[in-house]
C-alpha cells in the first residue's frame, strides 16, 4: 500500500501547527457531508471508506520531514510533533455501498484538532471520487436493468488511482465486470474483454483475424465485428466462423459492436444471428453509452444483452465532481463540548454543529425507509415511537411534523482501522439489499421524488441558537 | 515508483497472446493520437510522457504472474513469455509541453506486436488524463492572464494520481502553484496556501482567529475573510490585524474570499484596503472558478490578483475526457513494411497509414508557425523549398495546396527510457514558447480558428489506397 499520507493541501499543516501550539489539548469533531447529488439524481452511493482504512494511520517519513523542513515555514517544535505523533483520531462511518442523502455525515472524525484538521483533503480525495463512480455505476445498472455491465473506461480515466478504484466503485455501484487487470488482481473482481481493431486490423482479412481468434479461444469466442462493415463483413464472417466452432465441439459467445447506429443495428445483427441458427449468441454493446442512452437504445426494444461502458462511467462525465465537504461541527476543551458551526452568506452552506448521528427510519416492523433522521449523537431516538421532526434542508419551510409508528436504524458506526477487506461483489449485494428499502419514486433517473432528511427539534434549536450567536 | 505495467486490459493480454502464437516476428507500429480538443479548443497542451517514461519498460511480477494463471485463459508458453520477455519497444513522442492538434502522433510505438499491444491502455490512461489537465490549466490561464493561479483541486479529484500528477500537468498547463504537498515533494513545484474556515471557527471570534494566524506566520498572513461575512466582519478584523502585524514590523500578504459576489465584494474589499492603508495587499478569490467566469470578473474590472481553483481544473470539469486512441498504422513482415488502417462507418474516424513524422511549419526564418503536417516518415520534408499539402481532416474537401518559403520542424523524437525528469515549470516555460510561436487566432478560448494539419499527396494517396482496398 503505497503512503498517502502526505495527499495533503498545504494549508491543513499550517492550520495543524497553530492547533498544535495554540491548542494542543483541544480535541475536535469534524463531518465529511455532500450537499448535491451529482446527475439531479436523489442519492450517492457511498464508497471509499476501505481505501481510507487501508491509507490511516497517517505518518510521516523522514524524507516527508525533511521536505517539510526545505519549505521554511514551520519549526522544528512541530516538525518534531509530525514526525512522532500517536494518531488518535476515531472514525465512525456509514459503511461502503450505503445510498446516502445531502447533509448527513459520511465520516466524522473525532480527534485532536490537529491531527483530525490534517485529515481533511486525504478522506475527501478518496471518497468523494469512489462515490462518485459508485453513484454512477448504480444510475447505469438501473437503467440497464438485468442486464450485465462491464466497465472497460481505463484508458480515459483521470490516471490510474481513477482507473484502478474506479473500477473497484463501479462493481460497488453494481457494473458486472472490469476491463482492468490491476483492478481485478487487486480486489479479486470480474475480469473481461474480448478484442480490439487491431487484431483484426493485424491479419489480412476479417475473416482470418477471427478464424484465428476462434482457434485460440473456443470457448471465448466474442467477435468485434465493426471493423470493416458490420452488416456486409463482420456479422457473415462471424457467422461462417461460428459454424465452424460448433462443427468442432463449441458454441460461440456472440459479438460486440462499437459504433453506428446501435439500434438498428442490434436489430438486424439478432435476426441474422438467430436465422444463422444463433440464437444464444449474445450482442454487446460499446459505444460511448450513458445511462440515458441505455434507457432509449432498451425503450426502442434493441434485443442487447451486454453493456460495455468507458469513459462516461470511468469519469463520471455528465456530473464529473462529488462537492464532499469536511467541516468542523465540535470542539471539547477542558472537558467541555462546544458544537461548532459554519455560517454563510448562503442559507444552504449553513453547517449542522454538534456531534451527530444518522438514522435510517422504516415503517414500523418493515424493511421500508421512508426518511432519514439526524439527530444529536446522545439523543434517544431508536427505543421512540413518537416523535417531532424538521426538514434539514436549509431551503425548505422548518415546520414540525410528527412521526409515528417507526423503527429507526443507525447508520454510522465506529470504523476498525485493522478492519479486513469485503470483496465489492458482497458491497455490491449489501448496496442492492439498501437500495431496495428505499421508495421507488426516489429511485428514477429523471427528476426522482426527493427523499425526506430531517433533523429533531434539538438539533434545529442548537443550529438556530448558533446562527443567532446565542 | 509502483509497478503500473498491469494498468492494462484484459483484451489487450488476450491480443497478445494470440499475436505471440501467431505473429511472433512480426514488428508493428501503433500510433496514440486524438480527434477532438476538450471545451471546443483549438489545441492540446500534451503531457504525461514522463510517467510514461517512469513506468516502463513494462515487466510482470511473480504475483502477476500468478493472478494470470488464476483466470485460465492462456497456457503456460503464454504465461512464460510474460515473466520473461525483453522490452524491444522503441517509442518517439512530441515533448511534454508541446500544444498539437487532431490527428498528429503524439507518441509512436514500434516494437513485437504483442509487446506494442499490451502498452496500448496504459499510455493511453496517463497521456489522456495528464494531457487533459494542462490543456485545462492553459485555457484558465489565458483566461488569467498574467495573474498567478493556484491549484487546489486535490479534495475533488478522482482519486491521489488525478490530484498528484494531475497537479504536474496544471503546472505544465501554466498555473503557479498548487495545494498539493505529494505533488509538491514528488516534483519539486512550488505548494502554496493559507487557511480553512475551520481555522476561524476553532476560535472564539474572527479577530482572535486572525490575530492568531498572525502570530504564528507573520510575514505569510493571507486571511480568510468570509467566515461570516466579508464586509462587516471579514475585511474589518483583517485590517485590525494588518495594522498590528505593520506596527511589529511586518507586512500583511492579504486576503481571500471564497464565496458571495465576486465581482462586487473585491471591488468593495480593494477599496476597504486601499483606505486602511494596504494597497499591497492582494485579494486572492477561489470560489468555484472556470475560465469564463475569470475572463467575466476581468473584463468588469474586478480587481483581483490571484485565484485559487479547485474542482474545475483537477477534473476539467467542462470536458472531462480527452479521448485519445491507439491504433495499429503499420505491421512488418519478414522485412517489408505493410501500412494498416481502420476503416470504420464514419469518414471521421478512418485512421491514417504507415510509419509517420509530424511538423510544424513556420514562415521562413521566422518563428511564426503556420500550420502543421504529416508525412510518411521517409519522405524529405526539412530540406524542401516547395511542397504540395492536403488538408489531414477527413471532413474537409481534399484540394492540393502548394506551400512555398518555409522552414519544417520535426515534432516526434526518439524516447530515451533512461531520461531524467525535468522540473515542470522548466517544461511550463518550454511551453510558453511554443505557444507563442502560433496565430493569436487559434489562441482564444470562444470559436478559435482551427490550424491547419497538412499531409503530404503521398500519405493521402496511401490512405486513400487502403480505403479502396488496392
Amino acid at each position: 500500500m503505497r503512503n498517502l499520507s502526505l495527499l495533503t493541501d498545504l494549508y491543513e499543516f499550517s492550520m495543524a501547527n497553530g492547533f498544535h501550539k495554540d491548542l494542543p489539548d483541544t480535541r475536535a469533531t469534524f463531518d465529511l457531508f455532500f450537499r448535491k447529488v451529482p446527475d439531479q439524481g436523489s442519492f450517492v452511493i457511498t464508497a471509499g471508506l476501505q481505501q481510507i482504512i487501508d491509507t490511516l494511520p497517517l505518518s510521516f517519513t523522514p524524507v516527508d520531514i525533511a521536505y517539510f523542513r526545505s519549505l521554511h515555514l514551520w519549526d522544528e517544535d512541530f516538525l518534531n510533533f509530525l514526525a512522532t505523533f500517536k494518531f488518535d483520531c476515531h472514525l465512525q462511518a456509514i459503511p461502503e455501498g450505503t445510498p446516502v442523502f445531502p447533509r448527513e455525515p459520511l465520516i466524522t472524525v473525532e480527534g485532536p484538532i490537529a491531527q483530525a484538521q490534517l485529515l481533511e483533503t486525504l478522506l475527501l480525495t478518496i471518497l468523494n471520487h469512489e462515490s462518485l463512480i459508485a453513484t454512477k455505476a448504480r444510475r447505469m445498472t438501473f437503467a440497464a436493468g438485468d442486464r450485465p455491465i462491464m466497465e472497460f473506461g481505463a484508458r480515459r480515466a483521470q490516471g490510474a488511482d481513477s482507473a484502478v478504484y474506479g473500477a473497484r466503485a463501479a462493481v460497488i455501484g453494481g457494473v458486472s465486470s472490469t476491463s482492468n487487470m490491476l483492478a481485478g488482481e487487486k480486489f479479486s473482481i470480474p475480469v473481461a474483454g474480448t478484442m480490439a481493431h487491431s487484431w483484426i486490423e493485424a491479419y489480412p482479412d476479417e475473416l482470418t483475424a477471427f478464424r484465428q481468434w476462434a482457434k485460440f479461444y473456443p470457448d471465448n469466442s466474442a467477435l468485434l465485428v465493426d471493423t470493416y462493415d458490420v452488416l456486409t463483413s463482420g456479422i457473415p464472417n462471424a457467422i461462417t466462423v461460428f459454424k465452424e466452432l460448433r462443427a468442432s465441439g463449441h458454441e460461440p459467445v456472440g459479438i460486440r459492436i462499437d459504433s453506428g447506429d446501435i439500434a438498428s443495428l442490434s436489430r438486424k445483427a439478432r435476426a441474422m444471428l438467430d436465422d444463422a441458427g444463433f440464437p444464444k449468441a449474445k450482442i454487446t454493446i460499446s459505444n460511448a453509452l450513458d445511462e440515458n442512452i441505455i434507457e432509449s437504445l432498451l425503450h426502442q426494444g434493441a434485443p442487447i444483452d451486454n453493456f460495455g461502458i468507458g469513459e462516461k462511467l470511468i469519469t463520471s462525465a455528465s456530473s464529473p465532481v462529488l462537492s464532499g465537504v469536511y467541516k468542523l461541527a465540535a470542539i471539547e476543551q477542558d472537558g467541555k463540548l462546544i458544537p461548532k458551526i459554519k455560517i454563510s452568506d448562503s442559507r444552504e452552506k449553513v453547517t449542522i454543529p454538534g456531534k451527530k448521528q444518522v438514522y435510517r427510519l422504516y415503517r414500523e416492523g418493515t424493511n421500508k425507509a421512508f426518511a432519514d433522521l439526524i439527530a444529536l449523537a446522545d439523543e434517544p431516538i431508536t427505543d421512540q415511537h413518537h416523535l417531532d421532526v424538521l426538514d434539514s434542508n436549509p431551503l425548505s419551510v422548518s415546520k414540525v411534523q410528527p412521526l409515528n409508528s417507526f423503527d429507526a436504524k443507525p447508520l454510522l458506526a465506529p470504523v476498525d482501522l485493522d478492519q479486513k477487506a469485503v470483496s465489492p461483489l458482497d458491497i455490491q449485494a449489501f448496496s442492492k439489499q439498501r437500495i431496495a428499502e428505499l421508495p421507488d419514486e426516489t429511485k428514477r433517473l429523471t427528476k426522482p421524488d426527493s427523499y425526506h432528511v430531517y433533523m429533531t427539534p434539538q438539533l434545529a434549536k442548537l443550529q438556530d441558537d448558533l446562527i443567532k450567536g446565542k
